[in-house]
C-alpha cells in the first residue's frame, strides 16, 4: 500500500530520507539584518534550509511585491554566512535562469500550481522544485503537477501541503492533514508541510507542525521573523524566535517517539 | 490566549482532564458477538469507553438503519461485561428518555448539529452530550451548538471534530486539524477527534489519530470491527483489531513525548 | 432525459404544473400589522401563497427565535383576510400536529434537511412538505431527503434551492442555478428558488429570481417586508414593497417570453 | 449602487454596451473542417465572435494539449471566411507576441487567473483580455486580477464567470449566478458567462445561458462542436449545432423581454 519515498537533495540537505527537514525563514527577504539574524537563529535551532520571498505574488497589485533582484546579494551573503540552502518562489518562466544562481530549490506557489508553462520550464532546470498544493487543487491534480516537471526532465520534485480554501473562515486556510497521510501512501514524492499558510495564525503553527510530523510529513516550510509585528507581509502567521525554538523542542520529542530525528546538514 | 478545558465525566471515564480518552467500537451494534468481542478487545488495549450506533442516520432511506431498540439488551449486557461507559447517537428528541437507560453519553451526529430542537431537549438530560461538528459548520457555529445545550441546563458537553465537506474527493471528508488546535485555544469544551469519518479510509486512521493527539485533542472516537470487510456500515473506515492495537501503541509513544498519557477507567 | 414534474397542491395553489408560483412574506411573522400589510401587498402583485417564520432556527441561542404559538392567531386572521395558503418552517416533530392547524405546507429548513426523524414524521402529515436544500447537501442527498418523506407516506413534496455554502463570502450563500436545471431534468419534484437566502443581498434578489425562472424553476419563496431596515431578522435580504412589485413585473415578461405565466389562486 | 459598464471592442464586436455578445466555437481547434463548419454555423445563428483552444492547459501531462502553432493558419483562414473576431487562451507570457497575430482577444484561463506574471505582460498587449474566474477565486480577487492588467497599461478587460469548485459533484462546477449580478453592480468590467465549463453537461447549457442572460450578463462564451461525441476535448459539455440554434432562439426571446438584443458585428 505504501509507496517508498524518493529522497531529494537540496544543496547539502536531504528531504524524504526518513528524517525531518525544516526550512525556515521570513515570508519576504526584507533586508540584510532581518534575513541574516533569522538565518543564524533558525540554523542554530535545527533548520536544514532557509526560505524567503524575493518575488511575491500578491492578490492586490498595490501590495508589497518583494525586493526582487535587490535581494540577490543579500541572499548570497547570508547563504555564505550560514551555509544553508535557500528556497524561494519563482513566478515567471523568464526568471528561472537568473534565479538559478541564487536559489537551491525553486518553489512553485499555490497560485501557480496549475501554471503548466512554468512547470514545464522548471523541468529543464538543474535545481530541485517544490510544488505547493493549489489552494483548491485535488490531491490527484497536485501529484499530476509534479509529474509535469518530471516528464519535462527534472526528477527532483517535492510536494508541499499548505492548506486548502474552504468555507471555514476562523483560519486562513484549512490545513489538509489527510493529504499528508494520503500522499505519503500514494506517491513517491517527499511531502513538506507549511503550517504558516495552512493556519494563518501564529498560535496554531506549533500544534499543526506537531500534527504534520505525527502524520508522516518529511519536514516543514515555516515562516519565522525577528519581529513578526513589523513584518512587511504575513506577520500574523510568522513565528517569533522564542516560538520557533519551543516548536523545535517539541517536534524533536514527537519525532523521537516515532523513531525519527531532525535531518541536519 | 488558551482557554482552560472543563473536564466532563462519562460514567467513570474523564474527558478533558489532560489525559487522552479513547472511545472505540463498531459503527453499528450488529449483534451480541460482534459487540462483545469488540468491547473486550478495545478495553484490553486502552479504550476508556465504547461507541456503537443503535439508530443510524442514513442518507438513503433504504440503507441499514441500525438495530434500534433490539440493541438495548445487547448493549446492557456488554457494558456489564466490560464495565465501560457507552456513547451512542440520538436522532430524535422523543428517544431521549428511553435511551438514557442505555447510553452514558449522547452523541449528536454531524447531520443534527443544527437541530436545535434536539439540542434544547438534551439540555434537560442527566447524561453528558457529545456534539459532532456539522460537516459544513463553522467552528463558531459548532461552539454555539454546544452553548445551546449548556443554556438549556446541561453543562456536560464535549465537541468532536469529524471532518468537513470540501471539494477533495480522495478522502471521505477533510479532517480539520486546525479546528482541534483552534477550539482548544478558544473554548473550554473538551475536544475529541473522529479520524474514521474524518478520513473514510482505514489506512489513514492511525496517522490522523497521531496528528490529532499531537495537536492537542482530548481523545478519540474511533471505529473498530472484528471483521471490517463484513461490517453492515462503514467497514472501509473501520480498524481491524491488529490495526487498533498498533495505533494505540504509537499513540502512547506520542502522548508520552508530550507529557501526556491515556486516560483509564 | 427530462423527468415530468408531478404537481403539488397547497390549499388552492398549484406548484409544478407549468406555471410559476410565488410564495412571499416576511422572514418572521412579527405582528398583525406587519404580516397583514405584507400579505395584502404580495397578493395584490401576484403571489400565490404566503411565507413567514413562526419558530426560527437561529445559530445563536440568544437571537430572536420567532413569536412561536403567539403567531398562530395572527396567521389565521391574515389567511382569512387574503385567502392565500401559508408556508412555515417546522423544527421539531412534536410541533407537527399543532402546526397543521395553521400551515398549509410545512417547510423543512436547510439545517434540518438531514433530520430524518423530522422527515419521517412529516411523511404522516396531511400537509405537503417543502424541503430546502441543506446548505452543503449534494443534489442527490436533497432528492433522497424528499424520498424519505414520500416513503413514509406523504407524496406531496416540493424541493427548494436556497444556496450552498462555499468559500465565496461576498454573498451569503452561492445560489446553485445548475441545481435548478439539474433537478428539473433528474427528478419529478417541483423546484422552488429562494433567492433571498441564496444571495443574502436584497439588490441581488431580482436578477437571481429572473435567472431561476429562466432556468426552469417552478416558482419562488421570497422575503418581503414593509420596512426591511426594521425587520427583526434577515432585513438586509428582504425586498421592500416597491422592489417586489418591480421584480414581479420583470418576471412576468421573462416567463411570457418562455411561454409561461404566473400561477394564480 | 450600479456601476456603469465600460464597453470593450474586440475586432468589430462590442461587449458591454447593453447588447448580448455570443462567442462560440469548439473547445479546441482540431482541424480546418471542424473549425470552419462551426464558425459558419455559429455566425449564421447570431454569434459575434469565435472561440477555440490552440494551447490547452490540461491537468494531465498526457492529455491532448491542443494543435499549438499548427492551428495558426487554420484560424487565419477561417477568420477571413466568416469575418468574426477570435478569442483564444494564452498560457505563457512568451506566447503573447506570436499569438497577437492570430487572436483578437486573449483569454486568461481559470487556472492562470492568479498568474500575475502573465497578467502584467498582457497589460502591454494591444489586444483586449478576457479573464476567466479562478475556480476558487473570490469575486474580489477576480476583479483585482483585472486591475492588474489595467494597471499594467491595457484598459480593455472583460470578466468571464465559468463556475467555481464546490463539494457538489453532479455538475463539473457550480455556476455562480450571484457573481454575475454582483459583479455587474460592483465593477465596470463587462461580464461574460461560460455555461459550458460552468455546468459540464450539454443539457444544462441552455437553461444556464438563459439564466445568465436574465441575471444581466453581457454575453456568453460557449462550446459548440459539429459532432460533440467525437471532440478531442470536452465533448460532453459541447452543444451540437441544433442545440446551439435552439438556445439562440430562446435567448433572443428572453433578451427581448428585458429590452435587450443580440450584439451583431
Amino acid at each position: 500500500m505504501n509507496h517508498r519515498t524518493t529522497p531529494v537533495k537540496i544543496g547539502h540537505a536531504l528531504v524524504g530520507n526518513g528524517g525531518f527537514s525544516v526550512f525556515a525563514g521570513p515570508c519576504s527577504v526584507e533586508g540584510m539584518d532581518q534575513f541574516s539574524q533569522t538565518a543564524q537563529f533558525v540554523k542554530g535551532h535545527g533548520a536544514v534550509g532557509l526560505r524567503g520571498g524575493i518575488f511575491k505574488l500578491r492578490t492586490n497589485p498595490n501590495s508589497f511585491q518583494g525586493l526582487g533582484q535587490q535581494a540577490y546579494e543579500i541572499v548570497k551573503t547570508v547563504k555564505a554566512q550560514v551555509g544553508l540552502p535557500f528556497v524561494s518562489e519563482v513566478t515567471d518562466p523568464r526568471q528561472i535562469s537568473d534565479l538559478e544562481n541564487v536559489v537551491d530549490m525553486f518553489q512553485v506557489g499555490s497560485r501557480n500550481m496549475h501554471n503548466y508553462a512554468l512547470l514545464k520550464e522548471l523541468g529543464h532546470s538543474r535545481r530541485p522544485v517544490m510544488i505547493k498544493r493549489g489552494f483548491s487543487a485535488l490531491i490527484k491534480e497536485w501529484i499530476l503537477a509534479a509529474d509535469y516537471v518530471v516528464q519535462a526532465g527534472n526528477a527532483n520534485v517535492i510536494l508541499c501541503e499548505r492548506g486548502i480554501r474552504t468555507f471555514e473562515n476562523a483560519t486562513r486556510n484549512t490545513f489538509d492533514i489527510n493529504a499528508i497521510a494520503y500522499a505519503k501512501q500514494n506517491c513517491s514524492y517527499p511531502i513538506l508541510a507549511d503550517p504558516s499558510h495552512g493556519t494563518g495564525i501564529a498560535d496554531l503553527v506549533t500544534p499543526v507542525s506537531l500534527a504534520a510530523a505525527a502524520a508522516g510529513a518529511d519536514g516543514l516550510l515555516v515562516e519565522v521573523h525577528p519581529r513578526p509585528a513589523e513584518a512587511l507581509s504575513d506577520g500574523y502567521q510568522s513565528l517569533s524566535f522564542p516560538q520557533f525554538e519551543t516548536m523545535m523542542t517539541k517536534l524533536e520529542k514527537v519525532l523521537s517517539a516515532l523513531g525519527r530525528r531532525f535531518e541536519h546538514v
